[in-house]
């Protein structure tokens, strides 16, 4: 019988879910809503939809395990701990409940963690050992890969790199409690943001300025950047002078080969490429300068989630 | 027979060494000045100054390795890179070298890693698989621990945290070229250009207006500080703000049980202590605030580079 991985990207409205084969490839996906109050009602649902995605293939796999990237998601306890975007408060088991559904082995770790292995097992990742993955969604995840090993810390929370702070006081206003978060700068939001920033302070003429917070969104800046728009291109160049300066930070932290972007802003391509990778060189020391890969994920925007929750298993098996 | 380790710590004026038993004790130290301008010369007098020592031990040991801590020293390699401060240019295969003299192991790392492995090996960090140390010389090296192991990076390079920016753009001149690196406010050196910052801002009255620059130490600040100078108290303050702040960072990127203190700059105690951990909490979000503990080193600041070094070689036996 061939072998079959369900990965599993739990976000804040709906869970997407997938069955991958030992080579990365998506057989079969879909997604189930995730706001039940009550979690036994919702793994009711995921595992009635994996089990259906399971007869659906045409060839007779096995199932091997459940990778579960999830916000918040303890690797070592296979919990979901205080996560402000789901419906369940506390401390909730999920490893342990989707284990007791299926009978095989289950990993979860953080959704940016769980792309980070994923680059690493299937994407531009495959064969090294230092390398950083940010990804750029409504907020800024990331995942640090050491020696060929994630970081995952003392409580299992490491690669929180939205949350540095941009300077040593102040800055923009965060959703964990903190101010001047990079995620406020270089993120989705982020760069709304940075939009009525430059619209606040600018004359500049921009078909922004039609726009208003609540309909304006990244692929629209990026759109309108594409069409030669100079505030849309100038908040990218802002974006990215700030990324590039904090990834000059993160070099310096764990010297890696290569920094691998994915997610909804990093579909702008060079529009935000261009102006992190300068910023990294012009706030890099010597040692790291012109040294460090930018590059962009090799996974499938789309799919991506589902294949670095399916890698943690694959991971596991090692 | 018993076993010894020779740890050796090479600085820009002197190299300091020391024969170092499998408990961490100092048998036997000394130093040797680093300017030869041939590394050849400068090693045969290491040698030198090293068999002295073994012959001057009362009981009969066997040397088993030789660890060294070196500025810009490379794991990987055994050698020491385009160090600014050091007599050689280039790529200097430094453990080579050492081990073609004595015949046994040598493991050579940057001096903040060999502290960082030191502190693990025999000092606070006993039993701690996810622990920062920071060293507060005339610059800020740091060693990163995670799951145990030492974060060295792709060029072997990592844990240069004291040249993270502590903003975006601009600050302070650094040595490595960059500006606003944390190492220009946080550091012995960094302190006195605050002192400086606060002496030309300010018409707080101080003590510290009679010191000369060049007169001026990290120690006459703290004698100061705790003789009551307002402006040697802000200095301190203001340091320790910066650092905590900065650490806050350390935590999201690795998640530590604990951060270790170290050097002539933490001799100071509550004085940088009690600003660095309230600003680091300050600055914390929720999953991380209060529980990361900031801790003087264990070890004793005047041979920890030269323990450090030594357990190298203990790390490696294992």
């Amino acid at each position: 019988m061939l072998q079959i991985i369900a990965g599993v990207d739990i976000g804040g409205t709906s869970t997407k879910y997938g069955l991958v084969d030992n080579e990365g490839n998506v057989l079969y996906q879909g997604s189930v809503k995730t706001q039940f109050p009550d979690v036994n009602d919702y793994i009711d649902e995921l595992e009635n939809a994996i089990r259906e995605g399971l007869e659906s293939l045409t060839d007779t796999y096995e199932l091997v395990g459940v990778g579960i990237g999830a916000p918040n998601g303890n690797y070592f306890k296979g919990t979901i701990e205080e996560a402000p975007n789901l419906p369940w408060s506390g401390v909730v088991p999920i490893g342990k409940l989707i284990e007791d559904r299926f009978g095989v082995p289950v990993a979860l770790t953080n959704d940016a963690n769980a792309a980070a292995i994923g680059e690493m097992v299937y994407g531009g990742a495959k064969g090294m050992k230092n390398f950083i993955v940010i990804t750029l969604g409504t907020g800024l995840g990331s995942g640090l890969v050491s020696n060929g090993e994630m970081i995952l810390g003392h409580q299992g929370f490491a690669g929180e790199l939205g949350h540095q702070s941009i300077k040593t006081k102040g800055g923009r206003q965060c959703k964990c409690g903190q101010k001047g978060c990079l995620e406020t700068y270089v993120s989705a939001t982020g760069i709304k943001r940075t939009v009525y920033k430059l619209l606040a302070d600018h004359h500049i003429d921009s078909e922004l300025r039609n726009y208003s917070f609540v309909d304006l969104n990244a692929k629209i800046v990026a759109d309108h950047a594409k069409q030669g728009d100079a505030l849309a291109i100038e908040a990218f160049e802002y974006t990215g002078s700030i990324l590039g300066a904090k990834l000059a930070d993160a070099v310096v932290y764990t010297d890696p080969e290569a920094i691998f972007i994915m997610g909804g802003l990093a579909q702008a391509g060079e529009l935000l490429f261009k102006p992190t990778i300068k910023a990294l060189n012009d706030n890099s020391m010597a040692i790291f300068k012109d040294k460090v890969k930018v590059l962009p994920s090799k996974l499938d925007n789309q799919t991506a989630p589902i294949v670095g929750a399916a890698s943690l298993i694959i991971q596991k098996m090692k």
